[in-house]
């Protein structure tokens, strides 16, 4: 390797100094730039992508549910944003407020959206009568601003980010019930799982953790390689905590009024972050084929002689690969050595290698990203192949991340034992009395881990106490160092 | 009529009080919702997802001509907007400022994005070194902020509004020309007349309304119903004007350092409000197909006896329709005459009406929203004549419209002649010596009377003086009282 290729690459190894090869890969995999906004970054055509993939796949999934696309403003007047008292204490400290226009000062400032259930169910308040308007279900697709005060890290804590968020409105607390496990269930985990190849712990949130605002949350919580948890996305029940200070009333089919039912369920840029973090290497992006924006990359092996044939026959491999995304990288100002490492640090699946030999034999050679290993692949089977290698990638890198999520879990029964294994970077499973002033001082007293959920699938309290205040457990939670 | 319907309807006539007129379609249609928010509005689901049918219109062109999408930051600081001085001279009188984070005063106020150039250029300088990263291309979906002080009127001029913004830089004034023009004719104006089935009037704008830091803008102009102009979309050349102040320069091919060449072109929601404005009637909405999020209702007329067997008929008609999207409104608690009243008010392209009698007789009612003709059709042949009639309505819509246009256009050689057509409410077209001082003095002279611009395909010029202002004029430049 020479002194220009190592200097392409990422010049810090993922174990040695986590946050540097993150900030490495981010920017020189061309995902992101920074700005001169703090905590605000550009979304670089190469993350887009992705985004755009990740979007295509959620918008169908809840399409196919009857959610409505809409767009509300941007802007929430100060006196909607306080009207839920524990929203506004939630949210407000990170509210980036507008205050004038032009020359003028505004009579009242103007939040910028940090999320919209204020502004959107003023408008639902217009729009709901009947039972008969009900169900009420709509999706916005937009950037929400929480001006954190931490040290941002892209697509996981900057103060802009974009994300879409659900707003539904039920006659019943059952129907309610039922879809926010079934958007949390089947389309974020699915979405997580068959897009983004990252296994979950699926559960409900903890009372200190919930969305503030919310009868509970439901969430999919993700644990990086830096042995930390960090929320993946969520899904809220509302119950009527909205819907009273809102005035969101119907009449039901028995002439009565009643208050509805909401949830709100979003899901972001963050989880590219995720993905990143979990799947990429010492060398560089390494992306699940089915969010890569390019799935394969062929590089042609160019000598002066048989050059044009070469490329003739390359561009024949490209038409002859169906239904993916291809590259034919044919610049000839670079060397195929320094193309190979360009497009491993971008974390393209596969890459194909194309020279005058493999012409001759009707064959090319075939390398997978994410384990290094060569394949020749005759031509007339390369469609198949690729298409068949794409699948193992996707399922390779679900496979890995869910070993090492499964390695990193344990148990605690008492606090001793609950604060070692917090301590040595476990995701543990410990009873807990769920209650938020015990969860503040366990917060305090290990440098800042949380609970991540309860599991869906209960496991037996054996333990009837709480592992950290000794008080009546209520379930087993997970808890773990987190962003 | 019973009372009721009629309240169901619109209760003004588009000719006896357009604007009392446009705000009821709006509304009752389910386009709109006003908010508390001053200026701001809701796009509701069935405006969305208009906007959803442009963007995949527009973002399927402007890829195929290798435009990637991006996203950045909402926030532009003050020190970037103000780089090049016509630009900022031209948007702070309307930039809405975030002054403050939580309770924390920030140091420097940050705009809300009226436009993206500023942000945007101040990352390509990061991008572009070599003439073998050019020509960029990136686009971004978003929504803007303009703090108008004038009557808002949605769509059409709202605070925020929804568009995208096409941001590219080339090597040479000629690339960047041809691609100025090329946006404006073959994505953008093949759009509104596609699409929307609007005529337009395309050319270069006057240089007191070229875009605020723009060496030229061409413009794709809109005339309505109540004889006002309003710009439909632009495509802006800015020359070397913003690369010198943010020092997009790159190493062209013989070495030497250039500033580059840059367009910025941006489409939004406005082009909705238009679309309304020119094709909707006294009963409400008329969409033109290929924007419709319903295309065809179907209405089964039900009776006791014959309901179920109509439904299941009704259904089937619903398969036979291929490639359109089809509604069936099967809800029992509303009379047939009332549902044909609302999908009328909500412009659905195509109504069929499919009764017991039509059952025996193997046929459906098909009635077209535009001229309200009757058609009588066989079931065996509904897929090929509902399709067949989506075409003639979006034809028999722009040809419509363009009688129209074409009847508004006139001509002016003389100052009297010129005010007197202006004031009879003409698109007239008339020689102008385009000079900023020239026109602000017209548009005071006539009560609010713009430049609309020049049109490309020129006519000889056959007075040599400005129609205004008596020194020698330059081009025929469209004339007309604007948005």
């Amino acid at each position: 390797m020479t002194k220009k290729e190592k200097q392409q690459g990422i010049t810090v190894k993922k174990f040695d100094d986590f946050g540097e090869w993150y900030t490495q890969v981010i920017q020189k995999a061309e995902l992101i730039e920074y700005t001169d906004v703090s905590g605000c970054i550009v979304f670089r055509p190469y993350s887009y992508a992705i985004w755009e993939k990740l979007q295509a796949n959620i918008d169908k999934l809840i399409k196919n549910r009857g959610v409505q696309n809409a767009y509300f403003p941007l802007f929430i007047p100060e006196k909607l944003l306080v009207k839920e008292s524990e929203h506004v204490e939630g949210f407000s400290p990170e509210v980036a407020w507008v205050t004038h226009a032009g020359n003028t000062k505004l009579t009242e400032r103007l939040a910028i959206r940090p999320t919209s259930e204020t502004i959107m169910y003023d408008s639902y308040k217009k729009w709901i009568r009947s039972h008969r308007d009900l169900p009420l279900k709509i999706n916005q697709w937009c950037s929400v601003v929480r001006w954190e005060f931490k040290h941002p890290i892209p697509f996981l804590r900057t103060r802009e980010f974009l994300w879409q968020e659900g707003h539904t409105a039920f006659a019943t607390k059952k129907e309610a019930d039922e879809e926010a496990m079934d958007i949390l269930v089947n389309v974020y985990n699915s979405t997580l799982k068959d897009m983004l190849a990252l296994p979950t712990i699926i559960g409900t949130k903890s009372e200190k953790e919930k969305f503030a605002g919310a009868e509970y949350s439901l969430s999919a919580e993700l644990f990086l390689p830096n042995n930390k948890a960090i929320q993946g996305c969520t899904s809220h029940h509302l119950s009527q905590n909205f819907s009273k200070p809102f005035n969101l009333q119907f009449i039901d089919e028995n002439e009565k009024k009643q208050f509805v039912y909401q949830n709100s369920w979003g899901f972001s840029t963050r989880t590219i972050g995720i993905a990143i973090m979990v799947h990429s290497d010492d060398k560089g992006l390494v992306l699940p084929p089915k969010i890569a924006p390019i799935q394969a990359v062929i590089i042609p092996i160019l000598f002066d002689k048989t050059k044009n044939a070469v490329l003739k026959e390359a561009k024949k491999v490209v038409q002859s690969l169906k239904g993916i995304s291809v590259h034919l990288d044919d610049r000839e100002e670079y060397r195929p050595g320094w193309k190979y490492n360009e497009w491993e640090l971008k974390g393209v699946p596969l890459r194909v290698e194309f020279g005058p030999k493999d012409m001759e034999k009707k064959q090319a050679m075939i390398v997978r990203r994410d384990t290094g290993e060569k394949i020749v692949v005759k031509l007339k089977d390369i469609n198949k192949k690729v298409n068949e290698l794409l699948e193992k990638i996707q399922d390779n890198l679900y496979t890995k991340a869910k070993k090492f999520l499964n390695s990193s879990i344990d148990k605690a029964d008492n606090k001793k034992d609950f604060l070692t294994k917090l301590k040595a970077g476990k995701l543990v499973l410990a009873p807990f009395c769920n209650t938020v002033d015990c969860e503040d001082i366990l917060k305090d007293a290990t440098g800042g881990a949380k609970s991540i959920n309860t599991p869906f699938d209960k496991k037996e309290l054996k333990n009837t106490k709480c592992v950290f205040c000794n008080k009546p457990a209520k379930e087993l939670y997970y808890f773990a160092k987190s962003y």
